[in-house]
């Protein structure tokens, strides 16, 4: 058996997301059968942060102990032709003794993509959030710095979070403009189920006018989940980086 | 009447292009008839660049003489509507009396996406070309220059191309790498046929190393479509902008 540490892009929207799933397709579940259909023996994948339905990936970082007497450059090749042509891409793998791609990561990096104009998407379609309203960037950037540093994060937490505790340590939450994008900056070293998206979806009405900065303010000192303005729809999610 | 101009985003996955065809679905036909369900009356639609099957535009420009008492805003309303859940969309929409898209333009812009790399591609799939071999970016910067000015493009026309002379002066050619994204960056009046696609493989025959500048210039000077290295798959061109 060896470890290897896979780096992993995948478009989310065919999947019930990363993880293995009774009801739908995962993109564990597809990496999974693929190392099964080359070592004949199943190996279990682990991530470092299990994407939603709907949610994309640039670089997920994983791990898995696979029985295999290939070498990782032909591995890797194998995975991707058997992968194909479902939008997941192994782009790239190592051999890494004792490397755990979940409890080893300090830091996970996400962005959060808006279009902001009237329009349809097209080819970002399922890649991105379109916003009608016109949005108030240096609004959403300056009550953003109110969600930065150590919080009960109840509000922006999914009821189906497992997580003990939901205070969590948010070290970076930026929004910028480009154009008609808007990027949503989020770097924590863990997030809550949800907690992008809700604080997305928040940063957004305030953006449109519909909240202040005292009402996200007020939503993060209630710590209850019935204090969420919105929650931000998966398709604009991307997991962006994980630190080791 | 009242003649709009138009500005167009779309994806080219699913069309043939955008002109009207017998045996397919087109950018222009879906418009055309949107605008006819509005109106009731037919109105044609002409562009600045008729894409291939499988070409994208960010900002393709066009115009055409409609029948509508509704004013801009709520025609493109209208229009979009009726798109949707096409990948077309109507980016903007406005009153221009004597304009013509195709005759005034003097001056189209395009880009094509590489993605050099070996792992398939995921969400970009059919929106760049993946090129596996490294590419030297400072080789096919040098040699694109070979191609800037005024030249007789024969080499690079497809056998369809309809125009009277296969003379053009291309203003910029600019090959830039930003990881594994290589971006070629296309600027002319006006181009040939097949002529940015044609020019990209030559490029990536160059960057691979299966080509030196000298074999470019000696492909320019053949005048000879025989003397083509490569015509690059329509999927990683954007038409970008037209200037008038």
């Amino acid at each position: 058996m060896t470890r290897f540490r896979l780096t992993i892009e995948y478009d989310g929207r065919p999947f019930m997301g990363w993880q293995k799933q009774p009801h739908g397709p995962s993109v564990q579940q597809h990496i999974e059968e693929a190392i099964q259909s080359i070592t004949g023996v199943t190996s279990v994948v682990q991530c470092a942060g299990r994407t939603d339905s709907g949610v994309h990936a640039l670089a997920m970082v994983a791990h898995s102990d696979v029985e295999s007497g290939i070498g990782a450059f032909r591995l890797r090749e194998a995975l991707n032709a058997r992968l194909r042509p479902l939008p997941i891409a192994i782009l790239g793998l190592e051999e890494a003794p004792g490397f755990h791609a979940r409890f080893d990561c300090v830091g996970r990096r996400y962005r959060y993509h808006i279009i902001n104009r009237r329009a349809d998407l097209t080819w970002q379609k399922g890649l991105a959030w379109r916003v009608t309203s016109p949005l108030d960037v240096d609004a959403m950037q300056a009550a953003a710095q109110i969600l930065v540093g150590t919080h009960d994060f109840s509000t922006f937490r999914s009821v189906r979070c497992q997580a003990l505790s939901p205070v969590r340590s948010l070290d970076r939450l930026a929004v910028v403009r480009d154009g008609e994008d808007v990027f949503i900056h989020a770097e924590a070293r863990s997030f809550l189920h949800h907690q992008v998206r809700s604080m997305t979806g928040c940063l957004m009405f305030i953006g449109a006018g519909k909240w202040t900065a005292q009402d996200l303010e007020k939503a993060l000192l209630a710590r209850d989940r019935d204090a969420l303005g919105f929650n931000a729809p998966p398709d604009g999610l991307w997991f962006m980086e994980a630190r080791y």
